[in-house]
């Protein structure tokens, strides 16, 4: 095997895999490509392997048995985490943030892909190994962190509403109240986008009380399924007792002090 | 240089570059990440290339010059458009999506990222050379297409609202008469969110009149702005004039048909 014939198959299988994270590609997959022995794609993936780890390129995971095969898992290591939280917390802390009202300015962040995939990147890792079948997350501004996240660990997004939509068919609908938003609002499931017994991830840009969170858990009951992980990006340090127990959150707000236009914002690390 | 050597500069390379569509970085920036000439990173670059273009991966475009570097650009050739335009055909004429009321159930595609990419893929490809500011889209369910072009495209996404948010500032609002919804609805879009002077590339999942496109170039206009493509993934055959002219569709659906649950779709090639 000469060596650019080992350079153009290690050049696609990087690139099949990074393409498609936390898929499972099988040996035979590659070697039929290449037309290579099944022995030759595993020194390609043992040399993968030891590249990614030493570069903190995220994980290439090989699975072994009749089934098995080999995926990508994006990855930030403790260091990098804790690097990019620390960027993230002094981003949001530009005083000209600050909007009447007390709120925090930051579609410029949640919907700007870079950030938008570290992000999804801290979520994805923290949850990778729950074995779910989607991530869920409710319109507007959570969407873009939802749908990176649910392609970083390939599974479907599945996005519940506000108000009933005529062109989706038929769908289930709660009441729920929303601490940010100050009122009971509407969330709107089609029946059509959510199988029974689903195991779900809710991915959200900001959680003040929980209320959405709350509200998602009682959605997916209505659906026989379950919320087994909630990240959100940013929460309030008011309320401390928030009305759901277990989820993750990258940096946390003092609410106390943004009515007074002071920003201030910690990594939860 | 040693071939260990080599096949992890590449690596690197490659995941750097494919992490980051459109996103030009410097030989300098590699040559200093591996203690490498700028001619051996130039040598990589070479081989990489060729491998690229060899495989259908998309481009690896080196811009010379001082303020020059290296860039991966998503590419689909017209051949895997075509196979892949035929598949999505294929997928949305399922009879079981039509809905009551002859509205075709389509959220299990919009929503799903690995169609999305590959949705998104073709729309970066047509629109990767305007120059564009960013991607903007209406909520909701045309987000993650925008949101996975605009990443394609290394720009920033911005989201028009129908509803006011307290949460955002001070807000732009606008009237339009939206043909699919069949009713007038309104856009909001916040000051801060997009800058004077702007090139947009509108991206949504669906276009029946073109009365949102209309919707976004008027609101652009209240930016000094310009909206310079319009990209869909669908549109409807009926009516034949849409309210814009220049617009790049996907797939487009026979919409006199669905009415009596026929389901006809035809790839726009």
């Amino acid at each position: 095997m000469d060596k650019i014939q080992r350079n153009e198959r290690l050049a696609v299988i990087i690139k099949t895999l990074c393409d498609h994270p936390n898929k499972v590609f099988t040996l035979g997959y590659f070697s039929e490509m290449f037309g290579s022995a099944k022995s030759t794609i595993s020194e390609d993936l043992d040399l993968l392997q030891k590249t990614f780890e030493k570069n903190n390129m995220g994980n290439i995971c090989t699975i072994p048995g009749a089934s098995g095969g080999v995926k990508y898992v994006p990855y930030m290591s403790e260091a990098e985490i804790q690097v990019t939280l620390e960027e993230l917390s002094k981003e949001l802390s530009n005083p000209e943030r600050v909007l009447p009202g007390g709120y925090l300015y930051m579609l410029d962040i949640i919907y700007n892909p870079e950030w938008v995939n570290k992000i999804a990147m801290m979520f994805a890792g923290k949850f990778s190994k729950l074995e779910l079948d989607c991530v869920i997350t409710v319109e507007t501004k959570g969407i873009p962190l939802a749908f990176a996240t649910a392609q970083y660990l390939d599974v479907p997004l599945v996005i519940v509403r506000h108000y009933n939509e005529a062109t989706d068919g038929a769908s289930v609908n709660i009441n729920y109240v929303s601490a940010s938003a100050k009122k009971i609002q509407t969330m709107v499931l089609p029946m059509k986008s959510l199988k029974r017994n689903s195991r779900l991830l809710f991915i959200d840009d900001f959680m003040k009380g929980g209320g959405t969170s709350k509200g998602i858990i009682e959605m997916a009951n209505q659906f026989d399924s379950e919320v087994v992980g909630i990240g959100v990006m940013i929460e309030t340090n008011q309320p401390n007792k928030k009305l759901v127990e277990n989820y993750y959150s990258l940096v946390t707000l003092n609410a106390d002090l943004i009515e007074n236009t002071i920003i201030d914002i910690k990594p939860n690390i």
